[in-house]
């Protein structure tokens, strides 16, 4: 099993390996990903510690802010969000007064999603603070060109997957 | 405020935006980010089924066999892991034979940890398991050059903020 074959297979799939084929971690796609996504995240809550906002939150205004009238039960497949959670989430949304669930025309079982007023001021300072946010991590990264890369990149993990 | 100077700086941060500057989530770092680390860790708890095991016990595991005898602080922190979650972390892998805390030599404070004969085993079997897993999502990506660029983005975010 530990021929030279079986070497190069674990160096293409996970970078150097020591004798047992333990990986190094530095070099794990999902150890990676999972990193850079908690500190992301972290600077987004940071980010919106004053109005305050979860980046699903975050999704779902800006979703509904650019197609105002979609169905629940799209903008929670869009998002990939399960449905219960979905559910809390724009509970949440509307206690707040920024969001709300209208009967759709024509079918009375679904509804679809709009902004209040309150929610179109409050989806105005977000993306302010949105921007300031997504600028830093833009720098960090090295440029638009970078971000794009990276986005690419992710894509085809999420269209390999999802 | 929404002079051309404003709205190329938003193209910048965000790539496409509608007329009030509300992002379109697929230019989004975090979102993608974050539908991407899903879809890893599912493929991940998918293909640990039988074993199972979740990906932080995973690294902790690995680093532990990588290096034996670390302390657990010095793990935790390496792996960027809360010192109460790493705790019991660490508790389950004991209960379950698979590594254990030994007394650090000249300091009885701290604990050394190590994998326990069982615990090697299990690392030999989950090492072909991850193989598997990581090879997939190399393929998806289109090779082990584009995993490089991907990591080396990452490392961007990561060195920028962690």
């Amino acid at each position: 099993m530990a021929g030279p074959g079986r070497q190069s297979k674990l160096e293409q799939a996970g970078g150097p390996a020591d004798a047992s084929g333990v990986p190094e971690m530095a070099t794990i796609i999902g150890y990676k990903l999972r990193r850079a996504q908690l500190l992301v995240f972290q600077d987004f809550i940071d980010s919106f510690a004053e109005l305050p906002l979860r980046p699903a939150e975050f999704s779902v205004l800006a979703l509904i802010a650019r197609t105002p009238g979609l169905k629940q039960s799209d903008i929670a497949a869009r998002l990939g969000i399960k449905r219960a959670n979905f559910v809390s989430l724009m509970d949440g949304l509307e206690r707040r007064g920024l969001a709300e669930r209208r009967k759709a025309a024509g079918d009375k079982r679904s509804h679809s999603l709009h902004l209040t007023e309150q929610g179109n001021r409050f989806v105005a300072r977000m993306v302010e603070l949105w921007q300031a946010h997504e600028q830093r991590l833009v720098d960090s990264l090295g440029g638009a060109a970078e971000r794009d890369r990276l986005i690419a990149l992710l894509d085809r993990i999420i269209g390999a997957k999802g």
